[in-house]
């Protein structure tokens, strides 16, 4: 490996840093060529935090010979122009994310922020809540063919080889969107019916193929059971054509799994299979945990 | 309920989305007397489906008599084009999050960025996805005590009583930061025995203990099993204080969860546990999943 320019970036908020660690990646990922190093810090929400953050971003200046970049949002105005001031002194590159929209979202919708904090990543309200569990309960209920009733109750179900990343992806849109997602394993029994399931058939309209390449499929089974028949890249093979001659027999158009992230995967199949969201029914994200009796 | 004024609000993207959807609601949470309804539009990669949301979105503007909001990372020039004119002709509010940032962010490095596409949101390298999948089935297996062996490979044991938010909160830790955490709910028979198991007590160092209000547990349990002893406010009463002196025997502080969401608590377990998120342990967050072999 070639060496690369080092950098350390800070995430920084008051509450989890969510928001500053999903924008900072996605920035960061446009220059490949600097590695990064990251270190998060949540939760500083006041000033003696604030000073052990700016003495620790001061000691990573002087040892990495660079400035660190700083992503945050910080809602307190006096942490915030603390590290401002760094900013403007040279101690760090710092990116507030939060206050140039809020002040133009305020002036667009002509209403004041609440500027209170720690509410963006709440699961919503009681229900939404509740919604996201009973999804991920369904999901761990159906992961892997475990139980195959039901399914008329999944809003999607995952079909695919074993080890092709089915259950992250069904938990990912359980924990994420309140979407249940059950999911199926294709083995060699129904290669020798050349038939799925019944239970899968009944429920067409909720299937998602997914294929694979060999050499990706070979590779994450090799980790699993080194030099096995079940890892060798000849079964993949074999196993991958076989899959795909029966998607074609129920017309389904397979999804190519090989290079996507389960994020991306996640994204794909709301995407395709026209699903909504559950968490976003309610009206905005505030938490009201802390009153049940309101809803 | 009062009538709240309504806004549409569109999450854009060439890609996922995920930057503009957490952004958004982030900022979004600040106006909590605005009723804004949300549509996910990913993937608008090419002119053709540019104009259909150009469309959609003029169609709304006109039913709602409001001028949506849109959020977007557009790295596709021509298309945030489209977008950026009809904001400035007030067909919507646009705003692209990518553009301002990576300019400063590509002067102050002094490196151009790549201006490659979709690599935000994967789940880094190989290894790195190889970390999540291990931690996630980690997590799995060892979820509500099914497995109470190699707990010593756990990263963290979340303990608590029944639903109060382990199982979402473990399987958070390991799909987002590979973090393989087990956890165990405390049951009739620890509080019988007034102790906890022998291998827990092993692994004293990894426990984070969990507490919730009686009222919270009592609400959720009676979704569960409405009218039972098991959900009656009394009985939760009772566990908690029972679990609490179980705590105390072995100088375990621990978390109230009444309030937090599983996003939040997964970053105070993160922050209390002094844990390293795994994901991160590769140097940027760009995909090479298209050439295994490259590891």
């Amino acid at each position: 490996m070639k060496n690369k320019p080092q950098r350390t970036v800070f995430f920084v908020s008051e509450s989890t840093g969510i928001t500053a660690e999903t924008l900072g990646h996605s920035l960061l990922s446009q220059f490949p060529d600097i590695e990064f190093s990251y270190r998060h810090r949540p939760f500083v929400d006041n000033l003696e935090k604030a000073q052990a953050l700016l003495d620790e971003i001061a000691a990573v200046a002087s040892h990495d010979g660079e400035q660190p970049l700083v992503f945050a949002t910080m809602p307190i105005a006096e942490i915030n122009a603390r590290l401002q001031k760094c900013g403007r002194q040279g101690g760090c590159l710092y990116y507030e994310i939060f206050e140039n929209y809020l002040k133009k979202l305020s002036k667009d919708l002509n209403t004041e922020p609440s500027h209170e904090s720690g509410i963006s990543h709440g699961w919503g309200n009681q229900k939404s809540y509740d919604t996201r569990i009973d999804a991920l309960n369904y999901t761990i209920t159906h992961d892997d063919a475990m139980v195959m009733k039901n399914l008329d109750e999944a809003d999607v179900i995952i079909v695919g080889l074993s080890r092709s990343g089915k259950t992250p992806t069904s938990l990912y849109l359980a924990l994420k969107y309140g979407i249940k997602a059950a999911n199926y394993p294709i083995t060699e029994d129904d290669f020798e019916r050349h038939d799925l399931p019944n239970v899968l058939i009944e429920n067409r309209d909720k299937l998602v193929a997914t294929t694979i390449s060999a050499q990706r499929l070979h590779q994450i089974r090799e980790k699993r059971r080194p030099d096995s028949h079940y890892s060798a890249l000849s079964t993949c093979q074999s196993e991958i054509k076989k899959a795909q001659a029966l998607y074609a027999r129920y017309n389904l158009t397979p999804l190519d799994v090989t290079t996507q992230s389960v994020e991306e995967l996640a994204t794909l199949i709301v995407k395709k299979m026209h699903l909504t969201p559950r968490q976003y029914a309610s009206s905005n994200m505030r938490t009201n945990n802390t009153d049940p009796e309101a809803e």
